[in-house]
């Protein structure tokens, strides 16, 4: 009888691994060093013997193992194949064909940020549901999109890339992806000190931010605090990123937007700014969509990845 | 063994119905006027009579027909309710429900546009891809949202409301919908008119639509003609449009953008001028999707009724 899987989650400097028993409940946990060396090609045999190794340790029979599910930092085609990922130094590799040759075990490969947003659905701020846009405010924006359970990859990997919309033509400086104007720009941990600095330079206002680090944890901790002009900033990224959920409200039409990421530690107050507009701009239909912080943290990858084998 | 369907796609004036045969040709067309006294509750009836009296005609047995599918002017839920359908006078209404009972066939429904894309994906501009954005530029903004060769409803039945996605901050005037600057406010061909009504009002620049009817058809019509004025519009109107399906491509990164209703009947020029900003603010793994015009024209929504069976 199969009763366990394992879910990895391949990052730049870290391989977070977990073995999971069938209900979804965690057994075991690691991390394993990323090594891009020789153009990551050490990455998914160091895999494979991890995992065989813990299957060995644990006195698991490889028969008892339902597969191995895998989230990669870079686009992932429906074959498993993905053309090239720059943070782990991979140009193409066809992961699921190659885990499979070196364990012997069902494999299933996806996006990072696409496998953490199922995590996130399964067993953190989205469970309960079964369509869900999950927004990752880090250093950048990511996203992933998931529609009765499934997630929705893209033709090109590019599903769930909405840190890369269009938000803003007065932005002239670009984006890390080429293109000017981007979400990203002004959502991410990166776009909220942006602002943060416009705002700042714009006036002489006295403000918490004008002594010390201006981050996103600075801006919302003045918030907090009633800064008023660390408030103009924070209802500008709200309005950012309302208005632009209230956008892709209008193709998928989820049950629950899930908002992770580093700049997500800000708490409850971070949802009130993004839902104030969310709710102005939305299509009637949607408006009523429901708002939760991630909850699994780190550990969504994992969960997402041992979701896409149960 | 099943060698039949039926696709019937319901208007607010008029019924169309189609009989195909289980490879997608359509073997038969015909029309009913759409009664929508007394809240609409002859419809089905009416319906269920039709498909009853051409299996009768065609002396088809009805062990032979795979199924019914239906396409309704209002959201769908997946268990085939509808809410509220206000052009036909609808309530609440279980459609697969009481289409099963009158019919004793098994039935499919979903929401019109959706099943025109549907139908667009089958057997028109869409046909030999699996996922596709489809874009009915009428007196408002449609939409359909196909992933996979599946339909995308949406959890309020809004999936693919594209039409009211906002796009504009600085329109005060109300769309239908009771928000303002809706992608329909600049896209439809209400909406087009609108924008060469203010290009004309803006200047008194020499123009051939200073003369006779401004709409959608007479400023596409100018444009061949070379019409600066018109032209300008056009780029308007391409910008709008194209920057919103760059912005919905970061969500569920389609295959092909399928531009159809009735402003589509410009041609080719249309997709120019909408392709031509749709590159520009695509993300870049989504620059390369395919631009295509409709070709079932009103025939799409008995297609992808169809279909939904099939």
């Amino acid at each position: 009888m199969k009763k366990y899987c394992f879910g990895i989650d391949v990052g730049g400097t870290t391989i977070k691994c977990g073995l999971f028993d069938t209900e979804g409940n965690v057994l075991d946990k690691w991390e394993l060093k990323t090594r891009v060396e020789e153009n990551g090609s050490h990455i998914l045999p160091d895999v494979a013997d991890s995992i065989l190794g813990k299957i060995d340790e644990r006195k698991i029979k490889k028969s008892e193992v339902v597969g191995i599910g895998i989230g990669i930092p870079g686009p992932v085609d429906n074959r498993g194949e993905v053309p090239v990922a720059v943070n782990i130094h991979w140009g193409h590799v066809q992961i699921i064909e190659e885990m499979e040759r070196l364990t012997g075990i069902t494999t299933h490969a996806g996006n990072d940020a696409n496998v953490a947003a199922l995590g996130e659905l399964w067993k953190g701020g989205g469970a309960g549901y079964h369509s869900l846009i999950m927004v990752t405010l880090g250093t950048g924006v990511g996203g992933g999109i998931i529609v009765n359970d499934k997630i929705i990859g893209g033709t090109h990997g590019a599903g769930g890339e909405i840190g890369h919309a269009h938000v803003e033509d007065a932005i002239t400086e670009p984006c890390n992806c080429g293109n000017c104007g981007c979400l990203e720009q002004v959502a991410s941990a990166t776009g909220i000190a942006r602002l943060a600095r416009e705002e700042l330079a714009a006036s002489d206002e006295p403000s918490l931010l004008r002594s010390g680090e201006v981050s996103a944890r600075t801006v919302f901790d003045a918030v907090k605090a009633g800064d008023a002009l660390a408030c103009r900033v924070a209802e500008r990224f709200g309005k950012y990123l309302g208005k632009a959920l209230s956008v892709f409200a209008c193709v998928t039409d989820p049950e629950v937007f899930v908002i992770g990421g580093g700049v997500s530690k800000a708490g409850p107050v971070l949802l009130d700014y993004i839902q104030k507009y969310y709710r102005q701009y939305a299509f009637t239909a949607c408006k009523d969509a429901v708002f939760a912080l991630a909850t699994l943290g780190n550990d969504a990858g994992i969960y997402g990845a041992a979701r896409m084998v149960l």
